[in-house]
Formats: C-alpha cells, sequence, structure tokens
C-alpha cells in the first residue's frame, strides 16, 4: 500500500530534505528542520503523489488517504495537547500548498482552520483574548470563502471596510471584539446569500475542502501561466502541508517575518528580512502594512528593528539561520512567528536571489569553504544571468527623481505608463515598452509583468508579491514606493512633490536603487568584473564546449570578443549587402540581363565585401571565423511598393514595368521555401564566386601584410542534397586556390554547410564527405521540422504554449525530441561519415541555456550565439559539462 | 589483374549472357549468341569498367588495356584470315557502344573502320567492287570525321550533294567508283581544311580514335538527357563492342535488316521486320530509305518482302529467332546482315515494346509454358502501363483523315503543329499542347519528343529513331508519313491532297492506325480488358500491398473503384468547401465575428458535408474511406483581388474594409508553413466537430436505414505533436460517441493522422499511441524535408534534374534517402508504439512504381493514389512483392 502521508514534529519525521520531489520543498524541508532540531509546529505532509493521483483520478482521491489523514492528525493532537475541532481546547491548522519549486502566491492557502462558533469559544479560553479569536474566525471566514468556496473576496471586504466607515476607524486593528464577532456573522450571511450554502461548521469538512481546493488550485489559470513561465511540468504535482496553527497576531508579544540568510538582491552576507508584529505571516507577503527591517543594519533608520524590539527572539533566530544555512550549504529563504514570544519556524527553503546575488553568495561561499569551485558554478542559473547583461543607467546622466521606493529588483526599464495588466499586454504586443504601476500586484497580474520592462508598486516591501515575482523574472521592479499614489479611475498617479503622471507618459525605474524617473534616462552596459569574473573563470575552467559568437559586424565581433567569445559560428554576408549604398550594386546584379551584367555589378560589392572581412578578420585576431555565403531570396533586395519601385526605377534608370516585371517573378508563395541558400549559388555561381573571392583576399591580405593566422570557415546555406555541396565545394576551392596562388601565400580554409534542412540532417552522412564542418542551424531546421513558419506562427503558436499543446515556444528553446533527434541525428552521421569533423549550432538556441546543455549532451564543439548571450552560454556550457560528470 | 577484354567467335566466347553488367547487353548478347551455336562475325567487348576507370582517372585507359586489346585483335584476325591493316586483305571493324541498359541512337558508332588509302586497294582486291570499296571508304570518312572528329556533318554532306548535282543524279547509289574515290579526296582535304588536322591514315590510331569517342559519348548531353528521363545511372558505364565488318552493302545479294520475333506494337505473334537490299544497316535504321517488310504477313504488299525476295535466308532467320526467343524466354529484337547471301546475326536484345504489346507477349508467353505468371507480371513495366490508361480516339467521332503514316508508337494525342524540337520545348513550358511534326527525328530532338504530346514524320519506318524512343517514352507517334511534305523554312507542311498545315494549326494523330487527322479528334477511355484482365488478376494474386484512391467526390470513387480501388485513402473535405455556392457559407463562417457565428455558418454547412459523404459512402460500399478534415489556411477560401473583394462585399453584405481588413489578417508569408491543418482544428474546434458530425451522421445513417457496413476512418492533418492529436482526438470521439448513441446504431470508427511533417515521423512512437493508422502525406513531407516549395521550385527545380543534382524531381518519385528515412522511421516507430497501427501513403508518390516499390519494402500496408493511376500501383505492388520474393 503506498504511503501518502508523512508525519513531523517535536524532533521526529517521516520526510527529510531530500524528499523533495514526493513531500514538496516545503514538506521536505519543513520534515528535515524538524529532524535537525529546530522548533517547528508539528504537522504531516500529504505527498505530490495523491495530486498524481487526484488528476489521474479524475479528481478523486486514493481511498486509503482519508485514515491516514485522521491517523495522522490524531498523533499532531497528541503532540500539541489540543484536539481538532474540540470546543475547550481546538488545534487549529494551516493548509498550504508546497511543490517541488517554489511558485509564490500562485497556489492556496487556508490558516485557522478548524475555527466555527464551538471552538472559537475554546480560542477565547485558550487565550484569553476574544478579539484575537475573532479577528482570526473572521480572517478564516474570509479566507476560506474566496479560496475553497469561490467566493469574490470583495463582498466580504466590502462588509468590513463598511463597518470600519461605521465605526469611524481606519485600520482593522482598531475593530473590537464585538465588532469582529458581528463580523462572523455578517460574513455567513453574506457567504449564504452569494453562494446559496452555508458556510461549513464541521472542522473536517473544512479540512477536506480545503485540501480540494489546494490540489485543485495546481490546475488554476495563473499555476498554469507561472508554470510555463518558469518550465515546471504539470506532471510534478503539488505537496499539502497541514501544520498546527502558531500566532503572530495574538498581542505585541507576537510577530511574524520572513527573511534570508543573505541579502538576495545584492548577495551581501549580511542576514536581512522583515517583519510585522502582532500580525500573521500573510500580512508580510501581501504587503498591506509596510514591515519593518529584521536588523539595524538591514533598515535605514526610520522604522524599529526586530533586533531591537525582541533582541532575545532576535539572537535565537540568528543562530537558527546560521544552522540553516551552514545545514543547506546555501542561501535560505526562511519563514517564522513569534507567539508569545516562542520562536516558531515555518519554513526554510533556497531563497530566491537577483543574478548579482546569485554570483556573490557563489563565489563568497566558495571563499568561505562553505561549497567548491564546480558548486558555485552550478548555483548560478544561466537563465538568470541574462538580468546581469542588461543595460542598467548611466551614472553620468541628468535624472529628473520624482519618487523613490523600494530597490526590489535590480536593473533599469524605460516605458509608457500603464495601470493595468491586460493594458501592459496589449501594448507589448504592439511593440511597444510599459512600465506597469500598481498599488500592488496580485497573481491576477502576472501576464502583465511579465509583458511589461518594470513594474512600480506603492505598496508591499521586499518580500512583496512585485518584488518576488519581478525578481524571479528578472525584471526591474521598485516596489512599496509610498511618494507615489496611484488614481485608477483616473489613469494616473501623483508624487507626493505634486507631478501628475498620466497613462502613456514616459518614466525609467531603476530597480537597484529605487529610484523613479521622469522620461528616459541613458542606460550603459553593465561592468562584469569581480565576481562575475572569478565565477566566469571557474566557469570556463570546467566547460568542453566552445562558444562563438553570430556577428556579421567588426563592431560586433569586437563586443562578443569582450563577453568572451572564442569565434564567430555565424556571420551573415547578407547583411552587409543591405547596408548604404551597397544595395544598389546588389539591385544593379539582380536586375542585370544576363551573367556579364551580374559580373560587372558583382564586381562592385566585391571591395565593399572584403573591406567587410578585413574588418571581421582583424577584430577575432586569428579565432575562427565562420562566414556563410549570401542565403536570402534575391526579392528580399528589392523594393515592393509601387512607389519605392517607381523611386529604385528612376534610381537605376530602368522603366518602371521591367521593374515591377523583375520583381513580380521573383515573388514566391513560400519564400522560407524557395529560392535561396545554395539554389542560389547553383543557379547564379558568379555570386558566391564574388564572395569566396572576397573573404580569400581579406584573408590573404591580414597573413602576407600583417602577420596574421587566419583559417577562414566558408558555409554553404541550405544544403538539402550532397550534390549541391560537391558543387559548390568543388566552385570555391577553384576561387580559393587561385587566390592564394595569386597572393603567393599559405592559408589554409574549410568549407562546411549548415544543416538546417531535415534532409541534410538525415543524409548527414553522405554530406560530411564534402564538408569539413557542420553548423546547425537550428532556426531553420525548426521551422521546416514543424512546418512552422516563424513569420506565421502568431496566430497559434502563443496560443499552443499557452495551452501547453507544446511544452516552450520551440524557437526559444530548442523542441528535443523533434527538432533536436535531427541534430542528434546529424552529428552521428556526420563523425561516422568524417571522424573529424566540426560540430557547432548557429540557431538562436545556441543561446538558451536548456538548449545549450542539450548541444553539450550530444557532443556538440561549440554553440554559436548573441554577442549579449555568449556569457550566459558559456555559464550553460559549464553546467552541461559539471552534470555530466 | 583485372580483365578488361572479352572475346567471341565461332561458337567460343569468354563472355556470356549473363555477364550484361560487365559486358552491356549488346557485348553480353553477342558472347551468348556466339556460344549457342548462332553465325555472329568474330570480335571483342572492351567492359564497362573500362568506362568507370576511364572516367574515375581523368579520361585515361588502364595501363594494361592496349596489350589486351592488341592480343584480342589478332585473335580476331587469325579467325576471319585477314588482318588489321594489311594491304591485301584488311580486316574491317566497327566500334560501337553497348551499355547495360539500351540507349538506341543516344552514343556513337564507328562503321568501316581499318580503312585508308591502302586497305582500300584491299577491299577491291577481296571483293572485286571499287565502287562498293570506294563508297565503304567515304562512309567511313564522313562517319569518323563526324563522331570522331567532331567535325560537323553537314560540311561533307553538302560535298555529296554537290557532287550529285553535277553528275545530274539524284540517289547515293547512282554515284560511279571514280566518283566516289574523287570524294574520298574531296572529304579528306576538306577535314583537314576544317579541323587544321589530316584524317588519320592509320588504322590503330583510327581504332583508338574511335573507343575514345565511345567513351565519350557515355557522357554527351543527349546520352545525359536520355538516361535522366530512362533512369539510368551514369555510373553504369558503357562498354565497346569491336567487331568484323560483314557488308550488307555489296550487291543485290546482300542486305541488312532489324527484326522482332513478335509484333512490338501489338503483341501479335508474328514474326516482324524490315529489311534493306545492298544497304548497311545504319541505313535502316536512319529512316532514309523506306525499307521494305520482313514477310508478307508484315508488309501491306507495295513492297517485296524478304521471304520472296530471299527465301533461304528468312527460313534460316525464322529458325533463328526461335531459338533466340526460345532462349531468351522474351520477345528479341534482333540485327542481322546478308553478306553476299550469308547471314550474319549482329545483335540480339529483349526487344522494346508498346504496353499493350507487353502484356499480350507476357500472358501468350504464359500461354505457351514458356514463362510462369510470376514472371508474366513482371515483364510487364508498370511505367508503361500509363500509356493504356490514357484517352484514345473515339471510334464513332467524325475524323478528317489528312494523312496516314506508319503507327509507330500507339494512343493517341492532339496538339498544335510546331516544328523544331526547342519550340516544341517552349511551348510546352507554356502548358500548351504540341505535336512535334519532322522530316525524321535525331537523338538532337530528343527535349522536344519528350515534350511534346505526339511526333510525326514524313520519313523512316517502324524501328526509326522517332519510333523507337516515341515507344520507350510512351508517347504517341506515327512515322514514315509520306503523304506529307515538311516546308521547315515556312513554318508549314501540305499534304498529298493539297492541303497546308501551318505552324500552330490543331491536328490529331492515331499512333495506333497511323492517321492524321485535322483539328481535334474527341477520345475515349480505353477498354481494359482480354489479356489486360488475365494480368490484372495474376496482379492481385500476387501483391501484398492493398491500393487505395485519392477521390473527393462519389464520381470519383466510381471510377477508381472500376480501376480497382480497394478504398480511399484520401478524400479531401476542402474541395468539397469550393464547390458552388457553398462557398459563400464558408467564407460566412470565416468572417463571422464569433464563436456563436461561425457555429452559425457550419451549420449551413453541415448538410452539404453530409450528403457528400453519403454519395462518396454509397459508391464505396463498404470499402475504407480515409477522409480527411479541413486542411489549407482560411485564406484560401477569400478572393485576394481589390475587385474580387468587392464583390463579395456586396455579397456578403459587409463592408468593403471590413473585408479587406480581415483578407489582410489572414495574409501568410508561407502558407505552406501557416495556420492550417490540425491547427485550424485547435483554434476552431467547431469546424472540425461539425465535419466529425457530418461524416458520422452520414455513416450512421446508411448503417441504420440501409444496411451498410461501414467503419469511417477520421484523418486529422499536419500533426506535429501529439498533444494536438490528443486534443482533437478527444474532441472528435465526443461528437462521434454522440452522433452515434443519437442514431442508437454500433457503428466503428478509427482516428488516425497524417504523417506528413518531419516532426511527426520523428515522433511518431508517441503520436502512435493517439492514431489508430498514419497516412504519409508524402506531398507535403517533401516540401518540408528538402525544405522545398512546390509552388516556387520551378526557378531552379528542373535545372536541378536536368544537371542530375537530384537524381530525380522528388516530387515525382520519393526521395528515398530523406523523405523515403523519414517515412521508413515513422513505420518503425508506429509500429513499435502500436504493433496494429495501419499504415499508408496518400501522397502522389502511391502512384509512382519505384515509390510504390520502396514502400512495399518498408512495410506499408497500402498505397492511394489518384484513380488514373490505380492499375499502376496494382502492377508495382505485385513487382514488389515478387521481388521480394
Amino acid at each position: 500500500m503506498t504511503k501518502y502521508v508523512y508525519f513531523f514534529g517535536d524532533g521526529q519525521a517521516e520526510g527529510s530534505g531530500e524528499m523533495r520531489n514526493l513531500l514538496g520543498g516545503k514538506g521536505a524541508n519543513l520534515a528535515e528542520m524538524t529532524s535537525i532540531g529546530l522548533p517547528v509546529p508539528a504537522g504531516f505532509t500529504l505527498s505530490t503523489e495523491v495530486c498524481t493521483a487526484f488528476y489521474a483520478n479524475n479528481r478523486n482521491y486514493p481511498e486509503t488517504l482519508k485514515a491516514e489523514v485522521a491517523e495522522h492528525m490524531r498523533s499532531v493532537e497528541t503532540l500539541m495537547g489540543k484536539r481538532f475541532g474540540d470546543r475547550d481546547n481546538p488545534l487549529l491548522v494551516s493548509v498550504r500548498s508546497g511543490g517541488r519549486a517554489s511558485m509564490p502566491g500562485m497556489m492556496d492557502t487556508v490558516l485557522n482552520l478548524g475555527l466555527n462558533d464551538e471552538t472559537v469559544q475554546g480560542v477565547i479560553q485558550q487565550s484569553s483574548d476574544p478579539r484575537f479569536a475573532y479577528d482570526s474566525y473572521r480572517r478564516f471566514i474570509q479566507m476560506y470563502a474566496n479560496v475553497v468556496m469561490g467566493m469574490n473576496g470583495d463582498a466580504l471586504e466590502d462588509i468590513l471596510e463598511d463597518m470600519k466607515d461605521e465605526r469611524g476607524v481606519e485600520q482593522d486593528t482598531e475593530l473590537t471584539a464585538d465588532d469582529l464577532k458581528q463580523l462572523v456573522v455578517l460574513f455567513k450571511t453574506k457567504v449564504k446569500e452569494a453562494l446559496g450554502q452555508e458556510f461549513p461548521e464541521d472542522p473536517h469538512e473544512q479540512l477536506w475542502g480545503a485540501i480540494g481546493a489546494v490540489f485543485g488550485s495546481w490546475m488554476n489559470p495563473r499555476a498554469v501561466t507561472y508554470r510555463r513561465l518558469n518550465n515546471i511540468p504539470a506532471a510534478w504535482g503539488t505537496a499539502v502541508n497541514i501544520q498546527s496553527m502558531v500566532f503572530g497576531n495574538m498581542g505585541d508579544d507576537c510577530a511574524t517575518g520572513v527573511a534570508f540568510t543573505r541579502n538576495p538582491s545584492t548577495g551581501e552576507h549580511l542576514f536581512f528580512g522583515e517583519f510585522l508584529v502582532n500580525a500573521q505571516g500573510e500580512d508580510v507577503v501581501a504587503g498591506i502594512r509596510t514591515p519593518q527591517p529584521i536588523n539595524k543594519a538591514g533598515g535605514d533608520g526610520s522604522l524599529p528593528s526586530m533586533e531591537e524590539v525582541m533582541p532575545e527572539s532576535y539572537a535565537q533566530l540568528m543562530k537558527i539561520q546560521e544552522t540553516l544555512e551552514r545545514h543547506y550549504r546555501d542561501m535560505q529563504d526562511i519563514e517564522f512567528t513569534i507567539e508569545k514570544g516562542k520562536l516558531y519556524m515555518l519554513q526554510t527553503r533556497s531563497g530566491k536571489r537577483t543574478a548579482k546575488a546569485s554570483i556573490r553568495i557563489a563565489v563568497e561561499m566558495e571563499q568561505e569553504g562553505l561549497i567548491n569551485e564546480k558548486e558555485a558554478v552550478l548555483r548560478v542559473s544561466p537563465e538568470q544571468l541574462d538580468q546581469l547583461l542588461h543595460p542598467s543607467l548611466d551614472p553620468t546622466a541628468d535624472k529628473t527623481i520624482i519618487a523613490k521606493g523600494l530597490p526590489a529588483s535590480p536593473g533599469a526599464a524605460c516605458g509608457k505608463v500603464v495601470f493595468c495588466a491586460d493594458e501592459a499586454e496589449e501594448e507589448a504586443k504592439l511593440g511597444r515598452d510599459v512600465i506597469l504601476v500598481r498599488i500592488e500586484t496580485s497573481p491576477e497580474d502576472i501576464h502583465g509583468m511579465h509583458a511589461a520592462q518594470g513594474i512600480l508598486t506603492a505598496r508591499g516591501g521586499m518580500t512583496s508579491h512585485a518584488a518576488v515575482v519581478a525578481r524571479g523574472m528578472g525584471k526591474c521592479c521598485v516596489s512599496g514606493c509610498g511618494d507615489i499614489k496611484v488614481d485608477y479611475q483616473q489613469n494616473q498617479f501623483t508624487t507626493r512633490s505634486g507631478e501628475t503622471i498620466k497613462k502613456g507618459d514616459l518614466i525609467t525605474l531603476d530597480g537597484s536603487t529605487g529610484e523613479v524617473m521622469l522620461g528616459q534616462v541613458p542606460t550603459v552596459q553593465p561592468e562584469l568584473t569581480g565576481d562575475f569574473g572569478v565565477l566566469m573563470i571557474w566557469v570556463d575552467k570546467y566547460r568542453r564546449m566552445k562558444v562563438r559568437t553570430n556577428a556579421d559586424t567588426p563592431h560586433d565581433s569586437k563586443v562578443a570578443r569582450e563577453f568572451g567569445a572564442e569565434g564567430i559560428g555565424l556571420c551573415r554576408t547578407e547583411h552587409m549587402f543591405f547596408e548604404g549604398d551597397r544595395v544598389t550594386a546588389v539591385r544593379e546584379m539582380i536586375l542585370a540581363a544576363d551573367l556579364e551584367g551580374r559580373k560587372t555589378a558583382l564586381a562592385k560589392i566585391l571591395p565593399m565585401q572584403k573591406s567587410d572581412f578585413l574588418g571581421i578578420f582583424r577584430e577575432m585576431k586569428g579565432l575562427p571565423v565562420t562566414i556563410r555565403l549570401l542565403d536570402p531570396p534575391l526579392h528580399e533586395f528589392l523594393p515592393h511598393t509601387d512607389a519605392e519601385i517607381e523611386e529604385l526605377a528612376a534610381g537605376l534608370n530602368v522603366s518602371m514595368r521591367v521593374l515591377k516585371d523583375k520583381v513580380d517573378s521573383l515573388h514566391e508563395f513560400n519564400p522560407m521555401l524557395g529560392h535561396r541558400g545554395c539554389r542560389l549559388g547553383i543557379t547564379y555561381p558568379e555570386i558566391y564566386d564574388m564572395q569566396v573571392q572576397a573573404i580569400m583576399e581579406a584573408a590573404c591580405e591580414l597573413v602576407k601584410n600583417e602577420g596574421f593566422d587566419i583559417v577562414p570557415e566558408i558555409m554553404i546555406p541550405l544544403v538539402g542534397h550532397v550534390k549541391e555541396l560537391e558543387i559548390l565545394r568543388t566552385n570555391a576551392v577553384q576561387v580559393a586556390d587561385e587566390v592564394i596562388a595569386r597572393y603567393g601565400v599559405d592559408v589554409q580554409y574549410l568549407i562546411g554547410t549548415m544543416i538546417e534542412l531535415p534532409r541534410a540532417a538525415l543524409t548527414a552522412d553522405e554530406i560530411a564527405a564534402q564538408a569539413e564542418f557542420f553548423s546547425f542551424g537550428t532556426n531553420d531546421l525548426t521551422q521546416t521540422c514543424f512546418g512552422l513558419s516563424r513569420d506565421d506562427s502568431g496566430k497559434f503558436l502563443p496560443y499552443y504554449v499557452e495551452q501547453e499543446i507544446l511544452p516552450n515556444d520551440p524557437f526559444v528553446a530548442i523542441d528535443q525530441s523533434g527538432v533536436g533527434e535531427l541534430v542528434r541525428l546529424g552529428c552521428e552521421k556526420g563523425r561516422q561519415a568524417r571522424s573529424d569533423i566540426k560540430l557547432g549550432i548557429c540557431g538562436e538556441h545556441g543561446g538558451e541555456p536548456s538548449s545549450v546543455i542539450f548541444c553539450h549532451k550530444i557532443g556538440l564543439d561549440y554553440v554559436s550565439c548573441s554577442p549579449f548571450r555568449v556569457q550566459i552560454a558559456r555559464l550553460a556550457a559549464a553546467h552541461a559539462a559539471l552534470m555530466d560528470a
């Protein structure tokens, strides 16, 4: 019989920290904390297997579950000396979700469960505090009605607000026990009225209702969205933790807080957190009251810290957090509650952190001897690194600071102000940068936060919803900005100093300082030194794959080399064709009536191409450079509207008719599958001849005159049949050898091909006979393997990803079972035919971590990606190598 | 040491009929004929390995070749009692090509080799016929200068014509020995003048020149074209046969001829052929003189037959042809020469024949006990069958016969008259049907013959170039039509009765009667009974694969069933969407603003779809029918020009702007890779729901009311990821089960998918979990596997095929190593996951013989093709099964 429920309490636990997959992160850590002797309220965990069985079995529980839960509830009762549903000394419990991966705020929680009109009397007896008892009760009703019964939260909130108005008070805390008692009655009536059913009085009914709601919330839309954004499989499921309640809101000797063993924003080795006196944990996370710092060092002096207010509990907590960090060998994110002076640990988990903090913590922990270099490398996620590589504000720029909030998630962002998530999404779809401004954010805003460049909230601390989610997304966020007053009605916010910022106005956020600025402030590239430099030395030490870049200009080449690129994996010559007045010569070539005409035009392009290659070779200082010969269909170089055609006709001194006929004759129904790539090289060999000549002349000149050591890699695109490559290789060799002979120098060169068609991958053994290297063009390979035009997929691909029909956008992360299988086959067959063939990838996947790891696994020699992703790829390659070992 | 040369002569031969690959067809058969005691002039064969070595080694011969040739020449000299180059009794030889497959007229031949100013005297001595000797000499010079030395043939022909004018004679035969002797001098002078080199006098130099020319001719453009059209690999190479000359032109007791052991046009079991008295073999083939029939039965009485003129030789030949047919167990095409009353066999090979003849011969030979049923089936080539399936002239139609020629290649053809091959090709490219009219054809005309619907020649017999090539191509041809006089200058021909037919005029040919008719004559479908019926019974007995058809209407279904289709493999529902006023409802659906609007429009389409399916199910009488749900992108149903949009807007009563916006919003850059197939079903499930409902209602109605037994096969197109199919399968099952329940009948149905994307083939194991059948859509699979748009490939694909960059047009014959590999993988993975999965193909490859054979090899259950190719597919499937066994 499968065991579904795991107990923890009083130093004993059936689970452990290792059992994360089964018990979820929270459950495993509660068990682990219990085992190592930390003060954890007793409870038990329903494993993730219950969730899986629940969904596999049409939302029904395994048969044995009820009995197991009842048995464990008795154990908790025994340990706590209370009874669930007892009218004298009732046990109250929390019911919380807890998956394998953290999904903050995404899923449902119910607190104070077990309260009813009878047990509330027991709480009053035990606490001697009717106000606390009724406050807990009305909170429970609100939460349960919303979470479990599915009632809109506003209805009860309105009753609360009405009562406060009636009583003439501002804060919830100003309501009396009688007020709250009356609220309970009003709430229950409202629930009955709204839902047509009584609020359940039976604690067991409450319990199973809550368990069902938590499991059900695994599939709620915001959880589904979150999983999609964070690549969490639906199959993992969530666990449910049922734990004795402890109360941080039983008076001023009570408190609740969240903290990090190190600063999650900067990585500084300083215990860091927030707490609220006389509050429940949800109050901290929800960001409704602005919390106080946990210690003096972490605050700005405006509010007293826990270190000062509760020095004994602080000292105990300080010790516990050290124990936890040493035990877990990682920075921990902890939740605690102090009930009448007694400290309880409610949660510990590895803390989310910014990329910057991640690096600093990894490097410092290595220096402290807590972890080794390899572990340090694995601690920094390549996905997250992207944050660091974005520009930050230029420190020398003029800034008009209009407000200041908390530096909740670093980076800089600029955009037009919008006030709602849907609007943010719509504007982003139109390609506009927006800043989402909210009083506070909630899980319903996820899609808007994702779409926005940055997030600004008026309320909420460093651990508020907005802050946590934004850091997870690597998005700039300023939270708790009390300087602004948001007016949703007017679609504007006003600052303390009196400015009014309307929807559509441009503002800039600095998530590292909390500053809000008017207009657009210039940005600068991040300095990647210090801890980052140390880490990248380790990264390069442990990775096997080389990382190259995709670059078409000397400037990009330079940037990429500074980011550590070890060569160019893809230099697209057509980008050069578009530049400046070159396109005129290109058009002349296309419009030429015959070979002679084309050759005349190509002769004009030759010196320009040559100078490009000279520039790039110089920048790359002898590192390998793969140059792809002309790829796009010729019509891409011609204008398409009548007006443009007329202008060009005048410019080229040809008749409008002739030009229009040419444009029409080049029109294609499916240009993606048309007359492009090596098909151009076959039908117009003179174009490739010119390009090879330019490449080889540039190389020979540098070798001869500047002492360079260059081995150009000439890449033929879109080969589908080996014969194409055979012909073009023969042509290229002839031109190259002629140039080498003319310069009288000894220059080696390689000729290879893109593998970007399924047929090329399937016949890679034949093709390898003619290719010294393969570069997998996974952008086009994805298009052909899926039969999916990137340009046209907007009508259904987002829906596919949203509905999890595809696990990922295959243009972002390589589709391993389809496209990846072709790449794997291509490698295998290529190496069979030519054991020393050089294998790389040059699609955009080359800079996406999961794809880079895949490339390592199938044995590629290098990945090539855009300059700004080179470091991400280096780190991902190191991860791959370390995970492999 | 490799043996390169094989001797034959006087009943002994080093080679045999089995050694076709090594010695070529001609060489193997000369060896075989020699071995079985037939009178064959002695000679030897340079094997195809010499050709391969020659091209592999930059056109150099193997080192040992010269010595081997010399040695074998000595054996021939000994046997013939003559010496090569001897001034008294010289041996003259022919040098001929001979590949593994026959390539009539494609390659070079030199006759009378060994003649020079000295040896001609020896020939005079031996023959006592100076006129014959000088005629042979001048023929040799003409042939050698043209074939070996590369001189334009016209220059020497002009000298000959000038001399005939001077002498006032019309025929070559009227020139005297002195005239011819003078011609030799004039020819040699002209050669020197034109080429700047002497005509070679040394017989050994002549010999090696001719050998080189034959090997060289393997790569001449017309041979390359022929191989491409006939799927002969270049790697096979040709052999060279060097054989003692015998002369059919030494007087009236000499003759030369070609014959078939049965009629190659009708298949009738009657010795059939032509001969010319006092002529060389080339004269018969070239069609310059109209030859006499070989026997009375084969002629029309206008010319005396060989049976009458040379009864003894005829009797000997009659016996030999019987021996040959029994020996080879196949109809033979033989060449013979009678030199001063003595019969020599120069060649035997399996005779080319029309499809009709092929079938009759196979069936009759089986009845004669010469071959068995399986062999009979293998004797009829599926490619050729196509000929039979084309329409012939309606026998009841009015015809204006303007001329009559020889029925050289059966079938009927109609088109505009053109007089040159290039023009034929150009017109055909524009989609126009043409009839190529020539005085006679030559290998230079091949491309025009290929492009034309039919060929009409004024000169040449049943074995002339035009006739042989046309039969090989399965094209209608009327040859030797002396009724017409062709005037290339005026671009017209005139008939004996005085009509003038100009370029562009419409004529009709009947290749089975030799009739030439004015205008277009209506055609009828062929009757496929008699021998054909017998053969097809054997075909069905020996094949394993089923043959289905692609049909979208009751009419097509009926036609296909009559052709033996065993079900429908592809019923395209979108064709129904276009019909009549249905497209209006479809457009209404597309333009609907919301789901409700779409459902309203779909409700109008439902009864129409249902009636289609009723009709098709009724015609197919319970045979399986696979129905593909909507596949094309929705924009295909909307108009595109402004005028059409305006008209439609008025018709639908919507604004032009709204309609144009919709058309624009549906525009796709690459519709082939766009929002189509199951992607429509995912985003607009209501469309597929309607279609499934229509299918199932039709099936249930027939089962319930008409006692049918129907298992509809519902096919989801363009699946790339199993999840798509999972969702659409769930929807379809729900709709289908609802219909079944509503009708209260027990109807089974299958749900499956097209495998037409590389990703689907690669993940076929996953997909098979959701599919009861796969149908490989190899049209789209070819497009995506090659990255090749069928609509756009016209700019380079013909060039690719012409240049042999691709061995075949991959849209015609399946590309086995790329696309085929995906199909193979898909089958393997599909069966792994679901052992009883039904596997078929429904691309156009399903009716192309080499593709059908491939489908058999990889284990498909059926192929599906257009109705008119069903019989071809049946035969090909039988070939596959028999070759397999």
